[in-house]
């Protein structure tokens, strides 16, 4: 591997990806999504090619007239003009969806520290999604509120009186917001108290789901909590809502560590400096193995164990041990064994910086 | 630990955890035993208090008188005299047998390369025993031989014409000599090998042993093999005989290596490094999960692939992390889970020399 690619790698990180923010011993980062459609078209589904079409050169033509140069340095990315690595590379930083990687009249708008980036021609015209690292729901909120104004003043939106914003997806009709944290919980998991824990949180109204979204696993001990409700409550209380059950659950996640510690300070510290111990020595790497061990590692670093890895280091091997990823930083097409071997070496590369 | 100690380790190794001598990819080392006994005296087992109590004395005061100086600087120490700690670290480094760490009229004497050791009062009222590293079966039966005639000049010895020497347990009459060589055989136990080898081995009057001994596991994939015959052959055939066999084992061993490295050696590297990376970082280690890797560790020096350790990290391992040898250094009585804490700080500090 080329020496200097650790640092291309370290370039190449969204600011969500920075390991700071609020929190951020549990909280790796806050999202906020808004669905949006233009007034006069019919949703993605229904579309023909050539309305689809029309929409992505209205958007197009709209941003290089400069409606979002208030948003400094942006960048258009049409779906067609780049490679299947580089679509599965833009849905490893979670800058885009599956879907839309498979859209041949999509597209994503970008900002330079990709804390902002919007989806056209997903399955509504527009999704509007910022994303900080650490728990910042309001921040994310503001931010993504702000480019949905921007929007708003050159857009007639699919709006009605009653119903809010109308999307494709009954479920998000209202407000049309999504907003959710990714949060990093190996205490709970190793005390055995996750699926409890889990449980009584959707009842109160939040989801949870693994790393990747929907129906995906929670590999790496991480968990995304979201609102489920978007019609009938204000924005504003959507996110208190959803900041409030969040800080409980960090304060439960924080207790356990400590408890943990408590009931076994070495049992613990073992598996921490095993995980490190095979991540920067293995040469054969499944991902979800790696993400096993980097959850432990990340503790370590969280827990004072290991002194010398940036808390980042969870977010880069989680993003840059994709298949997706990998292919594009080895620019090749890998089968699953060589893409266990090519794993294996990114992450030693990047461990003992 | 204090930082000093590893040193004070490599000081202590006897001759034979060197790592060197012929074929010292497989062979760790090549031993010799000769059982002798005092005519006149009855042998240990049925010996008074008073008798062996004679018998000690006797050996002493002539090594007092200079028996031995032509072996140079040697060393004599009564079991008595030392404690317990001390007695289970002469052990671990087969300079003496379990039953003679429980001989109240025993002792020990050694030279100071730790090649020689002549076990006073155990089964035999002598037990002469020459160790190299290394296959070296000729030397030490040179080396053992001539320690047996200093021997012979200052004793009479029990023996008869008809059955050779006479010792305590029958299969030990005539030569009274026991050689046996101590391998390592990682590739023949990877690859599912080992269990037919070594039954076909047995069929040639050839005994395979644990590491540690007659009914003893075969931990580190380490194995003794010896002559099972003691009567009604010669010294020289039968170290003619044992050399013969030790050197087919190798040679099979050594293509087995080169045929697991063809089958896959991505698998192979993987395993070692993994195996590296646990004995470096591990905070809690058992004696067989310690051996398990050390095996490992030690065929990946062999096969060129961990290229900055010593091969004889193996031979400090196999005896510095054994129970007794642990609290000898760690000056204390360890409990079995601090013996396993203590054993990780232990190997730690060995393999990051």
């Amino acid at each position: 591997m080329d020496m200097g690619l650790s640092k291309i790698l370290k370039q190449s990180l969204s600011r969500w990806m920075g390991g700071d923010g609020p929190h951020n011993s549990v909280a790796i980062s806050s999202r906020v999504r808004l669905a949006r459609n233009l007034a006069n078209y019919p949703f993605p589904g229904q579309a023909s090619s050539s309305q689809l079409e029309e929409v992505e050169h209205k958007i197009r033509r709209w941003w290089n007239q400069g409606g979002l140069k208030s948003l400094g340095k942006t960048e258009y990315t049409s779906i067609k003009d780049i490679s299947k690595n580089e679509r599965r590379a833009l849905v490893d930083k979670h800058l885009a969806s599956p879907n839309l990687a498979r859209q041949g009249h999509g597209a994503v708008l970008t900002n330079s520290e990709e804390s902002i980036s919007v989806m056209v021609n997903e399955e509504d015209h527009l999704r509007i999604q910022t994303l900080l690292p650490g728990l910042q729901l309001d921040e994310v909120w503001q931010l993504a509120s702000g480019v949905d104004d921007l929007f708003d003043t050159g857009f007639d939106y699919a709006w009605s009186q009653h119903n809010g914003y109308l999307t494709c997806c009954p479920t998000n009709v209202g407000t049309g917001m999504r907003a959710s944290v990714m949060l990093h919980l190996p205490g709970l998991s190793l005390s055995g108290q996750l699926p409890i824990f889990l449980g009584t949180i959707s009842k109160v109204g939040i989801a949870v789901r693994g790393l990747y979204g929907e129906g995906s696993d929670s590999q790496g001990n991480v968990y995304q909590i979201s609102n489920q409700v978007t019609l009938g409550h204000r924005e504003e209380e959507i996110i208190e809502n959803l900041n409030r059950v969040t800080l409980q659950v960090i304060r439960r996640e924080l207790d356990t560590r400590q408890q943990l510690l408590k009931q076994g300070e070495i049992t613990l510290t073992d598996k921490i400096w095993r995980s490190y111990g095979i991540l920067a020595n293995a040469r054969i790497l499944t991902s979800s193995e790696t993400l096993e061990h980097i959850s432990r590692v990340r503790l370590g670093i969280d827990l004072g164990v290991l002194e010398e890895l940036h808390p980042s280091i969870l977010q880069e091997l989680l993003v840059f041990t994709r298949p997706g990823y990998l292919q594009k930083i080895f620019g090749q097409s890998l089968g699953p064994k060589e893409r266990d071997v090519k794993r294996a070496e990114l992450v030693r590369e990047l461990i003992k910086q």
